[in-house]
């Protein structure tokens, strides 16, 4: 999506260790009207399949979901990062490792909001090492919901993530892709 | 405002310990056609208000604030919740002390999205104690820019936060207020 990787090229910043700082208008700072075009965009990507609900995880995917739901005219459920164990079976969990944060944590999705007849969009701000997503994807599994494609805002093509979900046949849709960045340069080279 | 006061009615869950369960449109499952309705009541509300930013907190504010933003036509920042200690003062932080979780957590806003040209509206999901809004509010007055109003979805009336808000002299809009609630009977009356 050439918007997003205009804005990407202009605001964003290319830190070491691999970081892409999008913090004034994607993650911390949220420019609503690019949300809105991010929003279209993954409609006109998934026209036609039948999505009844989208999941994203807190806390930098629920403004873009929330957004974006409403071209789908649908709920969103977002899985939210806990400490809390599961002690009543009430609550789907997985674990989740934090590429940025550098730590695991438990991502918890009441099963109230999961089920058999879920048809689901995951919609999220980052995909890198994929792990959030998968978190996700085991949570869809236990509740028995089907996962009908991924939404993600900025993919970081040199990292495996992306790769791994494509192969289990997952129709994953980011609309922007990175293959290098360089932080000695603030280069940033698109797929 | 009859339509959340009615959906708080049919779908809210009063707990013991003066809990109010609205986790099946507010703050886990998300209503987002609910979210634009309350946007457009708060536009209504903030009307002839110069607002130029829209601040709130993660993670329940997010959604939210991210759909009303739309009406008002501004960015939305989240404050972030952390442990992590700003050591190199490029953040304004607060403590705030969550009712629901019952635990002391900093909240984080970088200097970059906040200063003496903004215009702020505060929104957030709930209104109880009022310590996550005074967080914010210190944020805002350590950043020299002006609080021009609040919008809380469910105001707790019978906990004191929106009293000694108003008493500052802050435009506080609740679009529902909770006078008293019965855990035993599940009865919930509106101010």
């Amino acid at each position: 999506m050439k918007l997003l990787e205009e804005r990407i090229k202009k605001d964003g910043v290319v830190k070491e260790g691999n970081v892409l700082k999008v913090d004034s208008f994607l993650n911390h700072r949220m420019d609503i009207e690019l949300f809105n075009e991010m929003g279209k965009e993954w409609k006109r990507l998934f026209e036609g399949t039948e999505i009844n609900k989208i999941l994203t995880i807190e806390a930098s995917g629920i403004g873009i979901a929330a957004v974006a739901a409403q071209y789908f005219k649908v709920p969103v459920v977002f899985a939210k990062k806990s400490k809390s164990v599961n002690l009543d079976g009430s609550m789907y969990t997985a674990k989740v490792e934090s590429f940025t944060h550098k730590n695991v944590s438990d991502v918890i999705v009441s099963k109230k909001f999961l089920g058999p007849e879920d048809k689901v969009l995951i919609i999220d701000d980052f995909l890198a090492n994929g792990c959030a997503l998968e978190g996700l994807m085991k949570i869809l599994e236990e509740a028995g919901a089907k996962l009908q494609g991924i939404g993600i805002a900025i993919e970081k093509g040199f990292q495996d993530g992306g790769r791994r979900i494509r192969e289990k046949g997952v129709k994953l849709e980011s609309l922007a892709i990175i293959e290098s960045m360089d932080a000695s340069t603030g280069e940033i080279v698109f797929r």
